[in-house]
């Protein structure tokens, strides 16, 4: 019959501890979030819902049919410009979500006969990106620009290094400095997706690129989120005007996607008004990370130093991650668990993420309960 | 230097006028549109983008992480469960896209060693669906329930058609009740994506699955879009509860994205409800796209007769089409223009889209401009 292997598969995930299922939460859940990866606070700012009701009462609840038909609105424009704009780029576009962005960003840019030099710890909207792409693959050993280097000796056409900013499990940095001279002595270009570091990282949130000293490089492309910072939906690709208008032509996941609702463009708008205007939230969301991560490590807990708003935190096993975030939950703390197949590296961890709104006192209780339910 | 090559493509496009732009829209476009996939008039209906201002003041303007850490709201859970049973299947799961709808449902039914038989006109999503799956592919005839047969003959193990229900480009229908036939006479399994069909065929809308017979079957699968017929974003994967439950567990679109905003699953929520209030604006959809399609051909046009909503002219080249689509909005009228490579078959085509809620008067006129600018 169809599908029987399916419940084969189920009962694999049974014994192995493995099975994910969803539970919806309530528009006002009364428990602490140390999940989401609502880094500034925002996706429940007023000015930010009220960007998105604006939006979709002013340009309709969607975006009608593809951006190159129907579904580019001057709302569209304006958001890609201002991003453009902020982040220090010459052009933006915007995708329906980061991990289309991230398609179209590595297949467009790795043509037949191209190589994509791509981080082993990279996420999987890139690695798809690898997969889907007309170019051969490489994967070089995680953040090591020699590595990089390497691998481009040995290539000769168009070439692309690919890497997370941060990543997004052990939310650590990537080495976007010493990736780019690779990158540039060997004339490849480099792809980066600044999902965890748009809003963090950089001068006021300008993101990771901004604050390695390659905003505006013509060698440069960069990936973001606007579901993250933001707080709100879609993905955008900046870099040189010659490559969006390369992506415009070419990107399969922009070409025949619906283009992104009003509703999360507007609300990412006025996300990155309020940024620009309240530039020190980034600032505070990377000392509430750093403030997490001694308290942890004080309360002897095995945490990895956060290079932007993600702290993680080691787990001896799947089941025992598992059962930590649980009690966590009962005590009134929503805290991530990643566990295999989410984790390139096959351990188990609980995921924490700082928020520039988090109190000392929420700071606090939060490292009381992950210490008081430690496995 | 990096991303030279670029430059050479744009050169080359620009000599074969296959260089695609953007042209924003204002928020109240004084054309007549023809062009968008906004079938039942929804997109702009004071209680979907109600809807949508409502769910971002409510769950505020972001899910705020993926669908498995934060990103799933009671709002979600009430989507799945009502587009499930609009639909006739035992469940459904929401994704930020169809796109990643349709890459999550190919790529989690066809495993390694399996078989997945792709009709030759299907969507780029589908097709990337295929190119992810880690089963092999085989591409065969449009539109060909005994081509399928034939391919599913020499297979041993875990098999899967997967087709467009209505063709986006010409707008004809596949033979779903024969495919499914084919499928079930072998034991494979059949996903289709009814983006083109939701809302405009079956009864009340519920779609050309199940027009065919086919809604709740074990063994077929159905992707949906909510920026269509709904007028809102987002996808949707509708099945046995045991396929939802499996592409919970496996399905990288769906783990590794941000859950759909708020204001869009509103939006799509609020426009299902109205759709089951008054079911007549299916009908009157296809109704539309008939009288389109009589009045075109009676000017002596070459369209194609349309199964759903999508009403395709021919153009004599891709050049003409650019000429034709511009001359039109010219004279007020907003038509698709659809050339290479975009196109399955290298034909350029005027696409028009039927909506529910055109007038006469309105048909009238549009048949006028395109009779008036035809090459």
């Amino acid at each position: 019959m169809a599908f029987g292997w399916i419940d084969e598969q189920a009962a694999l995930r049974r014994r192995a501890g493995l099975v994910r299922s969803l539970r919806p939460r309530p528009a006002d859940s009364p428990l602490l979030d140390l999940a989401s990866n609502d880094y500034l606070g925002l996706a429940r700012h007023p000015e930010v819902t009220e960007g998105a009701a604006e939006a979709a009462r002013t340009w309709g609840a969607g975006a009608t049919g593809s951006r190159l038909v129907t579904g580019t609105t001057g709302l569209h424009a304006e958001l890609e410009r201002e991003l453009a704009a902020f982040c220090g780029f010459e052009a933006a576009l915007v995708f329906s979500s980061g991990y289309a962005a991230n398609l179209a960003a590595v297949t467009a840019l790795a043509p037949h006969g191209s190589l994509v030099i791509s981080d082993a710890g990279n996420h999987a909207s890139l690695i798809d990106g690898c997969r889907l792409a007309r170019g051969a693959t490489q994967v070089v050993a995680h953040a090591d620009p020699e590595a990089v280097a390497k691998a481009l000796q040995t290539h000769d056409g168009p070439a692309v290094a690919v890497s997370d900013t941060v990543f997004s499990v052990d939310g650590d940095a990537a080495p976007l400095a010493a990736l780019a001279e690779a990158c540039r002595a060997h004339g490849a270009g480099l792809v980066v997706d600044d999902a965890h570091g748009l809003g963090v990282l950089g001068d006021g949130g300008r993101g990771a690129p901004q604050a390695a000293g390659l905003a505006g490089a013509g060698d440069v492309v960069v990936t973001v989120t606007l579901s993250k910072s933001l707080g709100a939906q879609g993905g955008a690709v900046l870099g040189p005007a010659r490559v969006i208008d390369h992506l415009v032509n070419t990107a399969r996941t922009f070409i025949f996607d619906t283009g992104l609702a009003p509703a999360p463009a507007g609300a990412a708008l006025a996300a990155l008004r309020l940024l620009r205007r309240e530039p020190g939230r980034a600032a505070r969301a990377r000392e509430v990370a750093a403030e997490l991560h001694a308290r942890l490590t004080g309360a002897g807990l095995e945490a990895v130093r956060p290079d932007a708003a993600v702290v993680s935190v080691r787990a001896p096993s799947p089941e025992a991650a598992v059962r930590w975030a649980a009690d966590c939950r009962t005590a009134g703390l929503a805290v991530g668990c990643f566990r295999p197949p989410s984790v390139p590296d096959g351990i188990s961890r609980l995921r924490l993420t700082a928020r520039a709104d988090l109190s000392g006192d929420q700071i606090e209780r939060a490292v009381r309960v992950i210490g008081d339910t430690r496995p």
